[in-house]
């Protein structure tokens, strides 16, 4: 349960202690349940704040729920939703959004997990072909599945060609926040302001416990959405306890230093094994991951003390994540531990 | 956020304080995500000990979620399932089992919310008919959105005659602790030992924040659980915390205590209004759960100190809930303002 | 394959001459599949003809997918479709309408299989709680399962009621034909002009082969039509076999001589039978269906002779059908062998 | 309506005059309907002789029905279904397939629509990992939407290494009578006797009007077919007129003189046209249709006089198809007109 399992994932960490300091600081008395709580209202609120008015924002479980229920708000069952080949949304949801949108999903190749307005104007074809599934959204991951960041330019270029296509833009924002602070932009800059239509905005792998939020800016699409989100079995009950989640990552902005702390730990673990023999970083190092190939021999001797995956069998690629709680002593060691295995 | 809210809802509810606890005992750490945690092995271990050898239970984060995962597996679409009229899976999901299994629900009448074998007899026709959707499933709750609680025989009848014809029998287990409580017998004496298939355990309106469980007796079923419950995006990353919640319910049977208390007050509130004039309990109380009818301008003049709902506009018919955490005190100051309206 | 199958069904009938001549009048050389023939367009054509400038018409291939291409475009899958609980849609259609829009059906209580505006007002309720599926269409069988025709005003008030209520009016036009005739008025005067959103138009069971259309008058909503109809797997790619059929009905009024034919008989059946003891007629005859108990020992020396089903086998009531082949002495015969057994 | 439109596509050529006798043949009296009638039972026999006993064989409308339906029957929503990126369900169905069945269609590239063992083994991955989809249907269309037919033994080291991975094999066999004629082999040689599990035979591209069939030969999925194929809106009522279709091409094997003429004509195309200058056959002529490439101007000035699509507009490749139809006199036009061009 200790420093073995550190690097493995973002959802094996720990639970940020403001984040359950918040949870028993709301659990008195009675409160309205479904979201008709006081907490909520101020979640919602800070969503307002942070992405501008008319901002609608609809807190559920988790990040295959947000997606699902922001594709389904998104779609009608005919539409086809265009994306990059390793989209969580494409290879690890079990097929949740075929199933609950009855749409195709489209996974486009990528080397880094992004793609390109070229790429997409390449893939909207057969428009009014009845026997096509018709592309109508473009969904990306914003950080990507592998530690990318898209720039405030690449959003909006992407949201142009898009739009140009009569396609909207959906951002996964599982880790939205380590985009923010890897870009050092806020929220709006690179989403809204861009011309995002709409988003998942996550805080599980941000510090919080189980707590998700689909954003929109498109009041007419607003007013069918908590249909959609009770359909879906992603609206809770004591729904104070999202809430108070939410309201623990933003007091003070701790959402910013969380994420700032991960991204800065996988940077550190980069420089770190940059240059040492053997090992190869793969992807640029933008978010909270760290991709890189090393040899077999070596990848097996570090599993028996830290925990991670190897995320290609094929090239010995193993993927390195740090989160929130990640410490300078945790990547140092880590460090330590691969360039001895080099020398 | 204090006693005017006290009736409505166990939803509206505080979480019990040894499950925030509990919640802190396990946040230390990295802990596998998605339930391969040594909490989530303890609760499964837990259910084991509850309904005996080859118990299944499948952690999840809502009713309505565990609902449709259990009915997903009992089904194919072309499926029908059997429910009281009244039934939260038929009435108070939007749908959501229509969408995510694509069977047909069909509401039974009944002026109790309980079924019974000759219903069920008498609703199981057209098999075979390619025309019509074929009943396969009877969604029983226990105890039932009316309060009310199947007795073990009434249980088993509908289980030996459901089976005769073919069927499974489902368990809506949202408030299975209070029907435990009130029945005085463990869950397995009235579930699997007289032949229910599978059931929804909740935790939720229990005293936990956000949990329930899938139970389940076949393996065979048990092997595609896993993918129904991830593509119905009710698989929770961090599901450390999930589990935690059931771990504190269990510890020293809290579930019981908290159970018999809801259950205790609502017979308390149930035994300090019967005899008062004008108002008239309209069910058994027998869980945790008052419906009485009382004229409209008391129910008015009540609502301005007390929250609940009308659940009949047309009859004058309320619903008082009570939950772990009702007080003698709750009650009594109740019972008290209505009498006074009375006299 | 002659007398005996005579009343089960207006399925069993065989497809009308004229049907056949226009299909290999439609087979020569080469033409567009998938509807863009020159003879798809002349269908298209007459039912604007026949329902008015605006009017989009989509050729199916049968009934219940004329009924659920239709409800798709009519809903979302949160939405609830109110219908007669003896509708088709509800009953017959093994489910497909769940299964394809995802919505709830929820059929209500009707003697006769029609509704009324005040049983639609009473059904309409919880709107915008999330909690319960929304009530978005009123779906109407005209003439009915058993064989009753509304009326315009009828059908005026129902589309009042629901329009007001924020609800679409679908009708279930299978034999849309009998009803035409037995009304003696135009298709559009009880549809579009009295507000009907969209309707399923019949042809099998006129006379044709396997034929039906989806009519809609809105032309935003036909945009995504023909998707859904492709995506419902109910487009032909011959698709100028489908359009003769409907090209051999329009020719001369054909579908309305079949229709009256078919009504004409039944009530020639209905009055044959009228006053013969034992017997009593249950539903008015107002299309091509007459239903009626009689004595069980009756209903088995005539099913002997003759094909028809025992409807409710409960209360020995059964249903005599016809169609545009029944003739008026297949009708005279069978009223002999009622009054036979009678006397 | 003649020979301009000769090489589009089968769905564009008329119906065999034999099949519209056959419709005729069955045209008199009452019979039963949805598939209770003599033909259809004549035609469920016809598909025991040519695949065996325990052969069960469901009509249906459409191509599009027909492989929905098999699939439905074949898989649960979480499961995928691996296919050439080519193949008509995967691309050409409008996301048919996704919404009815609820699952992931993988596409594999391939340059010739068709699979190997190698490509299935590499893209069986993940099983047991609840995140993924999980493969479990290869689906083959045979011949292909290349005009590509797999041999024997190449379905049969599909089918052996399908089957070790604890996949199915379906085959999607709109032109399946084109891959018997090409391979001068009865049907159950290249499919059940192989390890063929299910697949859909066309009749629609080989002369008949609409109409198709489920063919499986697993008795206890049988059971539920008539459910599947009723609520995906594919049983016809009056079944008698779907099922003559089958017994006209049955009948002193009409299916085999239609395919083997498609196949003649298109082999006839191919050898015409080879080594004329700028023309380019780009697929092996296996069935019926060419594939070739050749100069822009020369595809403009031939559409003047003949129609047919434009497979590629990025590698100006055209696609040729021949039909039962097509005469030698419409070949030799057509190659003389090419070579005219070329010269």
């Amino acid at each position: 349960m200790s420093l073995p399992r550190a690097f493995a994932s973002d959802n094996t960490a720990p639970v940020h202690p403001r984040v359950l300091e918040m949870l028993a600081a709301v659990n008195h008395g009675y409160a309205p349940a479904y979201g008709d709580d006081v907490y909520s209202e101020q979640v919602r609120d800070w969503f307002v704040e942070q992405f501008g008015e008319g901002t609608a924002a609809f807190l559920v479980w988790n990040g295959t729920g947000a997606n699902v229920v922001a594709l389904r708000a998104m779609t009608r069952p005919f539409h086809a939703v265009l994306c990059a080949e390793q989209a969580h949304v494409n290879v690890d949801e079990c097929g949740a959004p075929e199933l609950m949108t009855g749409c195709k999903l489209i996974g486009l190749p990528s080397a880094d997990a992004k793609l390109t307005p070229d790429q997409i104007h390449g893939a909207v074809r057969r428009i009014g072909d009845e026997h096509a599934a018709q592309p109508r959204v473009v969904a990306l991951a914003q950080s990507t599945e592998y530690g990318t960041v898209y720039t405030r330019d690449e959003m909006a270029a992407i949201c142009d060609t898009s739009h140009e296509l009569g396609l909207l833009v959906f951002v996964d924002g599982a880790r939205i926040a380590n985009a923010a602070a890897s870009l050092d932009l806020p929220f709006r800059a690179f989403t809204r302001d861009v011309g995002v239509d709409m988003l998942s905005f996550g805080a599980s792998k941000n510090g919080a416990m189980g707590a998700e939020a689909v954003v929109m800016f498109d009041a007419a699409h607003a007013v069918e959405m908590k249909f959609l989100r009770k359909q879906s079995a992603q609206l809770a009950s004591k729904a104070r306890y999202v809430a108070a989640q939410f309201l623990a990552l933003a007091a003070g902005d701790l959402w910013h230093a969380n994420a700032h702390n991960a991204n800065a730990m996988a940077r550190r673990l980069a420089d770190g094994v940059r240059g040492v023999g053997g090992v190869h970083i793969t992807q640029a190092v933008e978010a909270s991951a760290v991709f890189a190939t090393l040899p077999r021999s070596a990848i097996e001797r570090l599993q028996r003390d830290f925990h991670f995956y190897v995320w290609n069998e094929l090239t010995d690629e193993v993927r390195w994540m740090t989160n929130w709680a990640t410490s300078a002593e945790d990547i140092d060691d880590f460090v330590a531990a691969i360039r001895a295995l080099s020398s």
